[in-house]
């Protein structure tokens, strides 16, 4: 144990201690488990003076947040975005210009589906100095965790990250290109969707018996993973439940420990899935 | 100070310790900065018997081994992947065997063009039990460090991790897909090829003004940045050396505090670009 913090103090030591007073840390929280935090997310969390946070942000991250230490809640309702980051940045620049060492705490990464992007653009407007602090992002953490690797020999050379919310659904995502084979394709917030997204694939080619994921409260003791055939999944999906998880569309997902054939049936409510 | 450690001996109890004699854990290391590690991470490294690490894992991140544990190197040379890939496994195998508590450390994230999945495979058909540990991965690490965003609203939709060395070359990249709008595309050690890849996408009619850059030492203190539009980068970035690098693509790159505008010239050798 002494070993341990020589360890943990000679790599805190190595962190360059760039927050100050009226300045904003944006910080990646990472995919849920507390210990997949970076050192320099836990090191911004202990200075910081005032938290805001979003709602994925688990209890056990929030307990690291010093007593005293201001905590805004501004999680988001799913079809209010536009005002509520409005009234985020604008909360952001109103705790900077208090002086205030400002840590904006976001589930994954802050500049994956994060809109972190807007933050910052809002923060440099307004001449308020900020920083952006990587996170390990729901895709690598549940990927891990669910055993998916995203890329892999001779089965995918490369991986896409798209949003499960098609925010304009006059800007579909390029269906035929995701149906293309030796790809990993990752929708975030993707359970919600499953039948659309595989109804969309299968219709540009995709075969129906591409091994898919839903990845649920990835990282997290409560972790569950669905894996099988995609046409079976979208029947087992939605008796599974309404929490948001993480769905993965690929050919390494039948590298999962989790993977198992089960056979579409006709009638979906007798579906013989269960995880 | 005080305070500081309380916390991390708080994070650090919560870390499950499953880790035992005869296991692998394939520990990704992050993006380059040590403080990038995870609290995970730090603890499997914390743990260790024996640490199996490439080449990219810096300084600063092997002196938190502790001293006495054995380190075996096992940087890859480019062009003989196939051979020192069984190696490394045989390897990976042989020191669980003795029932040693062995770390398989490997730069960001194991399953984004780790070869991590081949060696869990290797590992469970030799019935070793293996964990894998996620790590900030070079594109989430570097965009934040450039302060380039992987998706944004309006502007980027989805993001695609690629690798720049074309293992196969008869089977390419979807290079009409790719040339689509409204994507950051993020090729791994994709400097090297640079020149290639640009032909490529503008021959499928992504605008030669596109933004890109390229991002060496991600995270380091010798970070470098090259951000400029994607015809002025070809043009630049090869008297910018020969180190490895991140090559980003996409209309996010315009939106880094290091994007810079040059315009091309006919002849390349006066191309006026310095970072």
């Amino acid at each position: 144990m002494t070993w341990c913090f020589i360890v943990v103090l000679k790599a805190l030591s190595m962190i360059n201690p760039i927050v100050h007073p009226g300045m904003v840390s944006l910080v990646g929280a990472g995919p849920g488990a507390v210990d997949l935090l970076t050192l320099r997310a836990l090191n911004r969390i202990q200075r910081a003076e005032v938290v805001v946070h979003d709602r994925l942000i688990g209890d056990d991250i929030m307990a690291l947040i010093p007593a005293g230490v201001q905590r805004i809640y501004v999680g988001k309702a799913a079809r209010n975005h536009a005002v509520a980051q409005k009234n985020i940045e604008d909360l952001l620049i109103q705790q900077a210009r208090l002086g205030k060492r400002v840590v904006r705490l976001k589930g994954g990464d802050p500049f994956v589906f994060g809109r972190g992007g807007e933050e910052v653009q809002a923060l440099a407007a307004a001449h308020i100095p900020c920083e952006v602090i990587p996170g390990v992002t729901a895709a690598t953490g549940c990927s891990a965790a669910a055993g998916i690797p995203l890329t892999h020999r001779n089965m995918a050379s490369s991986c896409v990250f798209l949003s499960g919310h098609l925010a304009d659904e006059s800007r579909e995502p390029d269906w035929r290109a995701l149906a293309q084979p030796r790809q990993t394709r990752i929708f975030y917030m993707g359970v919600e969707r499953l039948a659309q997204i595989a109804q969309r694939l299968i219709a540009h080619g995709l075969p129906a018996s591409t091994p898919a994921a839903v990845v649920q409260d990835g990282t997290h003791a409560s972790q569950s993973v669905l894996a099988m055939e995609l046409q079976s999944l979208v029947q087992c999906a939605p008796a599974y439940g309404p929490r948001p998880g993480l769905l993965i569309i690929g050919e390494t997902v039948a590298l999962s420990p989790h993977y198992q054939l089960v056979q579409p049936v006709p009638d979906a409510a007798t579906a013989p899935c269960r995880a």
